[in-house]
């Protein structure tokens, strides 16, 4: 046959060579309809490939409906294939989304210095430990485990999560109520799709998180914002809840503003979700990295039929480990899993079991506590610059627990671009860009911590006063 | 204070416990509004504990708004805390949900022989081989790859995907085409939800595996089923996509049935999506296991624009590591990052990169060639002894790839209920279950073979023989 030409030191089989030069030729037309083809003990011969490799060409092709065998007269083209065009088979460029990276610490950003929130220390994570316990667990685990898992994530973990929670939380809740998820977006997603049904609604916290918003808008559930103080969401000003609503708080410390929702609040909260018979969904970011004292008692202890409870590793220990879980009320824990099991979402198995093992054995605590003292230091070193660059004219924030503080300008400058900060090698985030109802607080910025050197922040709190002060002088 | 203790020997640190006890106290109503504190210089004495320890707890009491330091007069309990009846602090019972373990190969069913589909061999799996890599990928993975991740996946695993598929395939895509996803179900999703606006019904084979049409009815697709022969949907039938209709296909080894589409039907669905300006998805969910001759080119090869490949290791691998993966036409990548990126669901960076180098080093490859040996052996003895306990009234189908074959019984027994031949020790799915048009499968069952044990094919079989002749007595 013309034009076939083998490649044996190709990694590609011989057979997958004359099956796709042949199929070339079908389709360019080179190979008409009725065409009868050599023997395959001809083409054997010819090829000097082995007459067997040549049997399985053909059969191959005649199952794509290539071919056609007809018992005692050869094999042919089939009918009904259209030749095409060459430059079909044309190279597919790159398509590349330069710019559209989306890690949060690319590694050279031209020495500007991001004072990021939501991230902790990367570079601390424990790689080596994590790394044994990966080894150990994908080893030791039997077979079933490499099998679709339990939709509520791995038993394992789950216990471990029950037993921690209550060591560090006071929370009482079975294994049976945690659900594992890939982190809190699925987690909220979650949520929004299981409860769509009762509820339409629902009751943020002004400011709050974007992706927050975005999720509970994805499902169809209209915002209601509720205005955040220093004791947390302004729950004294809702009377009843509104008809259909859910509640979403960040209670051990408000996302942006860092403030702690005081137990007044608290009690209010259950008590509205008893009363019209909701749901309180409480996101617990951060809980961990409260720097002053321990763990304030989840919004969960007061009512565990009412609460829905948001956990993560993300904070703790690394976002990229993609582990997160929720604390479910009992009688939500089928509709969840039913919910979740439609959407055929889970986690890979060994990362939960190596996650669950190291929490049994300590290290989760070790890493915490270690932690927590990196933070303090950091933070104290921010704020000792922010005091001494800024004076009386700057007010902290929200600074007794997680990875960021809140800096407030009460005197102003307002209404800054604070994207401008770039230009003089500095990122910080707005709490504006965090708000619902734009236009009331330009004048509030966020200073996270969590994944920047200490010997950057003296650097970085200097290249932010120069941009405020150079901005006051123009506008 | 009274009926305060502490445990010293407690894993909770003694704050917590100071922290804990006060605040029930509070709580039940024992310590009520205005109430002053001892001293922390006298809480310290009587507790014979640190000074500051008594200051921790106090402050943090006062951070969660239980208590009020008024400077120069003391503490106090704060207002407007309501008096909770004590049970509501009570123990959560384990909320189990026996018999909803979602494990498909559960340790012991009782000795119950399962020719379960879609599972591949979990004993094959090389767990030590993968333990080493998961290791290594932890530990020398840097600080930057434990962050929130590309939202496409890592870009090391993207790049290895683009040049397996073009060796194993002849796909020709860019890294930057490929978007990593937990999953089938995950992609599957995702495209339904990025496709949602411009499209609003799907052309599904008939039958077809039942979460794909969950998926699409989730996202408020109507389903137009379309009949499956022996060459796969019968897309002759089909003269132009009716308004706003996607369609899926698995050309390579149509699920149940086990036929493969035809090069006639392959090119003709390629040019109805060109002209209705459509996409088709081609779920290649087993095409790595072509048991005879190599893999079949995609229908992607036809058309890269036109075409999204959905491509999965779960049964290459192991379904437990939850990596698949999107290969996308280039006009639609910014659409589906946006889409994902709100949805802010990705996958765990380690087992990416890990599984990135497991296929740069050829253990893919090692891997499916093994696993093809096995289950070529093990499909002839299920075939033999199919045909050596059913003979001539069995017709066995689909047999060319995959871990399952079909087998029709043209002569009946009909409207068997398949599920009870587990009273016989044999568990099978019938074709009826995949059917979106109920009534004309209920002959033809499903045996799969991925992750039974050779040994059991005999006794499988001949419990299955006796079952459909106890059956065909009876009715």
């Amino acid at each position: 046959m013309f034009g076939i030409y083998l490649d044996r030191s190709s990694e590609i089989s011989v057979t997958a060579q004359l099956c796709s030069q042949i199929r070339q030729k079908i389709e360019k037309g080179e190979l008409v309809k009725g065409t009868r083809l050599p023997s395959t003990r001809k083409l054997a011969q010819e090829f000097g490939i082995a007459r067997n490799v040549a049997i399985d060409a053909y059969e191959q092709l005649i199952a794509e409906g290539y071919l056609i065998g007809r018992t005692g007269s050869g094999t042919f083209v089939a009918e009904g294939i259209i030749a095409m065009a060459s430059d079909m088979h044309g190279e597919a460029e790159p398509a590349d989304m330069a710019g559209q990276q989306h890690r949060s610490d690319p590694p050279d950003q031209e020495g500007i210095i991001h004072f990021l929130t939501g991230t902790p220390d990367l570079r601390s994570f424990p790689r080596k430990v994590w790394a044994k316990y990966l080894k150990n667990a994908a080893e030791d685990s039997p077979g079933v485990l490499y099998d679709y898992g339990d939709i509520r994530g791995e038993e394992e973990l789950r216990s471990e999560i029950s037993v921690y929670l209550h060591r560090t939380r006071g929370m009482r809740c079975s294994a049976g109520q945690i659900m594992i998820v890939s982190g809190s977006s699925e987690g909220l997603a979650l949520i929004a799709k299981a409860l769509r049904p009762d509820y339409s609604s629902i009751y943020l916290e002004n400011p709050t998180i974007e992706i927050t918003q975005h999720i509970f808008r994805q499902t169809e559930y209209r915002i209601t914002p509720v205005e955040v103080d220093e004791s947390g969401m302004k729950l004294h000003e809702i009377a009843h809840f509104q008809d259909g609503h859910l509640m979403l708080l960040t209670p051990s410390h408000h996302f942006p503003s860092g403030s702690i929702l005081s137990i007044q609040r608290r009690q209010h909260a259950v008590r509205l979700a008893e009363k019209a018979d909701s749901y309180i969904i409480e996101d617990d970011y951060d809980g961990d990295f409260r720097l002053k004292g321990v763990p304030i008692p989840p919004l969960y202890t007061l009512n565990p039929d009412r609460v829905i409870y948001v956990g993560t590793f993300s904070k703790t220990l690394a976002p990229g480990l993609r582990i997160g879980f929720l604390v479910l009320p009992r009688r939500l824990v089928s509709r969840f899993a039913s919910v979740k099991e439609e959407l055929n979402i889970r986690s890979p198995s060994i990362p939960q079991i190596a996650l669950a093992r190291f929490i049994r054995d300590g290290r989760l605590d070790r890493h915490i506590h270690k932690m927590k003292t990196i933070y303090r230091n950091r933070r104290n070193v921010l704020i000792e610059a922010v005091k001494r660059h800024f004076g009386d004219r700057a007010v902290i924030r929200g600074d007794e627990a997680g990875m960021h503080v809140l800096v407030e300008f009460p005197q102003g400058p307002f209404d800054v671009d604070w994207q401008r900060s770039i230009a003089y090698g500095v990122k910080i985030h707005c709490v504006e860009e965090y708000s619902l109802v734009k236009g009331s607080h330009s004048h509030q910025i966020l200073l996270g911590y969590g994944n920047i050197r200490e010997e950057e922040i003296e650097t970085g709190i200097e290249r932010l006063s120069r941009f405020v002060h150079d901005w006051k002088l123009r506008n």
